[in-house]
Parts: structure tokens; sequence; C-alpha cells
């Protein structure tokens, strides 16, 4: 993560906001929620910014697949709980969309994560264009 | 389950089979394996079982949903660990197959569990067909 | 389930009531939820009941384990939403307590279910406490 | 990644092994499997490697813990089939050992990963003592 990017511990910083539900099977036999699980929050982050009419939607010639996920643990967290996974536009590749995920809870956070979703146009990958890149641009966070 | 059914803890009444691994996140944070990951075992027997051949495939006018799913949990499991899952018609019914199946570790029967596949045909329970019908009565448990 | 039990798919007859998300992660390939999130689910309105000191706390000696679990599937669920799942205690054996659970989502009943819980006491199923069980009686969903 | 790391996607650098089976439940609403059972497979490498020997066990004073995951996805998976993930130490820092993981199908590398376990005593992140430290050079991946 380089230095211009901003702390993706404060929520301030994100854009979109999704919630969930810690379930009693995402904590493992350590007793804590297990880093998994994690994975799972971040992905309920990312579909409904994918989804938000930014970018424009799977069908039968282009989609977005996650190229690379990158999750950093901060704290433990335990069942019973919610989540409240807030995502932004952490940077633009040529042909991909860096997004950035911070999970709270009752306002600490857990994990911060990166997802890179790499535009797919007739099974390869594609450049963005120039209005989906100028929306991204719009609402990168800062 | 009435009396004339076999012994569902018994490995040689399932006529298919299929393996799955035991994993660490299928632990809860009682230290064993979590109720809900057998239903998963028990859907790695389900499901080719339905994909055999011996049922329609999948289209865009029949599938076949799960209606009813139980389990009766009869000794604990542990990761690290297989289970070989038992599957085999165990009744038909008018629009319904029961599958039984048999969820085994080492030879040891950890649980056992009917499935209620519902035969659907443009969104409405249908009748099993007559040749559909012979198929699963030819190898239905005893 | 006999007759004289309360309609299942009444929401009125639970006495806990506990919250889930609908996670995108829940839907299989065919595009629904699929039925072991219903387990999930399940898992996540017993699990409080149990911790909402009706019953002793799980200790060293004592503690519940899930002996059966059953689900009728009765509508199909999808992402995004959130599902309410109510509980109550259905009946009550010698050494153990049937509870009945009800999964709704705006309004609707996706699932009926039951699980049983059986009391353990230093490894063996032993007979719920009379303390217990008028506690139990005192809830019993009519 | 630096560059005089070994390529994560030959087989060969693994000094570890395990196996894991793709479960119908882990493809998701695209038809494929989702990223976050690429986690799950990942952890089916990092928890016999931290059980193999290795590192001191889990006990009351000293444990390890999940502070980055980072999966790069290489290749789309399917129901059914068998992963084979293989696990070894990538770089060792002074309180945290990364772990680089490949996750293969056919002899496909699906995707590659690394994590880095923190080493916790009493608590806090601790120096790796010099006989672990030994011991972890000694199978370094090059």
């Amino acid at each position: 993560m380089s230095d211009d990017r901003p702390d993706p511990t404060n929520p301030e910083i994100y854009t979109h906001w999704a919630d969930d539900t810690i379930r009693f099977g995402d904590m493992d036999a350590t007793g804590h929620v297990n880093n998994v699980a994690f994975a799972r929050y971040v992905e309920g982050g990312r579909v409904p910014f994918m989804r938000s009419g930014i970018v424009p939607a799977y069908d039968e010639r282009q989609r977005f697949v996650v190229g690379n996920l990158s999750i950093r643990f901060r704290a433990q967290a335990f069942y019973p709980g919610t989540v409240q996974i807030g995502t932004g536009v952490a940077a633009l590749g040529r042909t991909s969309i860096t997004l950035g995920h911070g999970v709270f809870s009752d306002g600490v956070c857990l994990a911060t994560a990166e997802s890179v979703v790499v535009y797919i146009v007739d099974n390869r990958a594609a450049p963005l264009g120039d209005e989906m890149r100028a929306r991204l641009e719009a609402v990168l966070m800062r």
C-alpha cells in the first residue's frame, strides 16, 4: 500500500457500506472468528459495490473477476455481533479496479483489505472504458 | 423412518458413494465438527447421485429441489480426516424421491440423513415419470 | 410433527428471535440460497436460545448436543436480504428438548425446522432436571 | 513479492502438501468456485504446516495468529474435483513467518497465496526463538 493512500482504518474514507451478522459458525475451534469468515465479510462489501451502478452489470460478454484479495487482520472478533463493511475505490489500473475495504464492529477496525477486480470482456482483461473510469475516479478514496 | 427400511448405519445398503475432506473450518468453537458441516457432507452425497444419470438432468423446464432434510447425529467428528458419504433411494413418493445417506469415517457411522427431493416441471411439483420411477425402484435400498 | 403442535409457519408462536444477513456466498450455483445455509440460519436461532438462561450454561460436566436436525424448505431465498429466525420449545423428552424454528424474510416463511438437543452430563444423556423442565414447560409453544 | 522468491506456481518449491475436496457449495451463483473457498483451501495447507512440529504447539502462553492473507487467483475451479495445497516457508520476519501456498488441481495452478503468521507469547508478538528460526530456515523455499 503506497504512502499516498488514506488510512484504511479510518471509516470516513469509505463511500459504500454494507452490514453482516457474525454467525456462531464463523468462529473456529480457537474460539474466535476464523480468518476465512473475514474474506466472506469483505465479499459482503465488494458485491454491493459492484452492483451499485458504478460499473457495468455482469452480462454475457462483460464481467469482473476477483484477481487478488489481501486482508490484514487487526483485531479478534467474536459471536454474537455485527460487522459494518466499508468499501471504496483505492486505485485504478488499466484493466482493473483496486477496492479498499474496512471491516468494523462497534467502531473498532477488525480488518482492512484490498480486492483487485479485473474487467473481462469476451474472456480477456480489457481496458476500463473512459466513462467507467471517470465515474470511478470521482469516488476515489482520499 | 418406518420399520421396513434397512438400517441406515449399515454401509452395505448404499448404492452410491462420495468422499469429502474434513476441513479445519468445519469445526466450531466447541472443538468438534459443527452440525452444519454435516449438512454439507450430505449434499456431497446427494449432488453426485442426482447427476449420476438416474434422474433427468436439470434444464430450463425440469429440475429437482430439496424439500426436506433431516439429519441424525450419531458421533462426533474432528479435523483432520475424511468422510465417505453413502447415498441410496430410501423411498419413492408420487412427485418426490427420499434419499437415504450415511456419513462414515474410518468405518464409524457419524450421521445418517434423509433428503426429500421434489421433481419440478414448469415450476410445479410433477409426478415422476414411469421410466424414471422404474430406474429408481431398481436401486431402492433394501 | 404431531397434530397438536402449533403451525410452525405462524411467527406468533415463537418466543425467541434472532436475525441473520443473507450472504452472497449463501447462494449456490443454481442462483438461490443453498439448503445448507438454512441449517446455518437455524443454528443462528438455536444458539441464542440455548444461551438465554433457560437451560444451564455449557460447562465441564454438562452441555447440550444437537442430536437431530430436520428442515422443511418452503420458499426460495436470494441475496441480498435478511432473515428473522423464530425459536421456541416444541416438545420435551426425558433427556432432550425439541426446539421449533421458523425462518422468515419480509414476512414470508422460507423454512421451518426442528432441532433436538440432548442434555449431556458426564458424557451421557441425562434427565432434564425438574427446575429446567419447569422453565421449559412455561415457554412451550402453543 | 520480491524478485528473489521462487516462482509460486511451481509445485516443486513446496515442502508440505495437503488435499481438499471441492464441494458443490464452494461454487457461488456465478457457477465457479467462489474466491472465499480458496481462502479455506489455503487454510487447509496452513494448519497442517503449523501442526507439523516445525513450530511450537499452541498452548496457554504461546500461539500463532494469522496477521495477513493475500491470494492471487489464477484460474477458475469447478465442482467436482480435488485440490492439492502446497505450503512452505517463503520468508522469516523477526516475530512472524510468511508462508507461501500454491493451490493446484490436475497439475494446474489455480491460485497462489501468502499467509503471515505472527508468533504471540503472553498476548504480544514475540521474536521467533533461535531454535525455531533454525528449523524454519532449513526449509525455506528456494
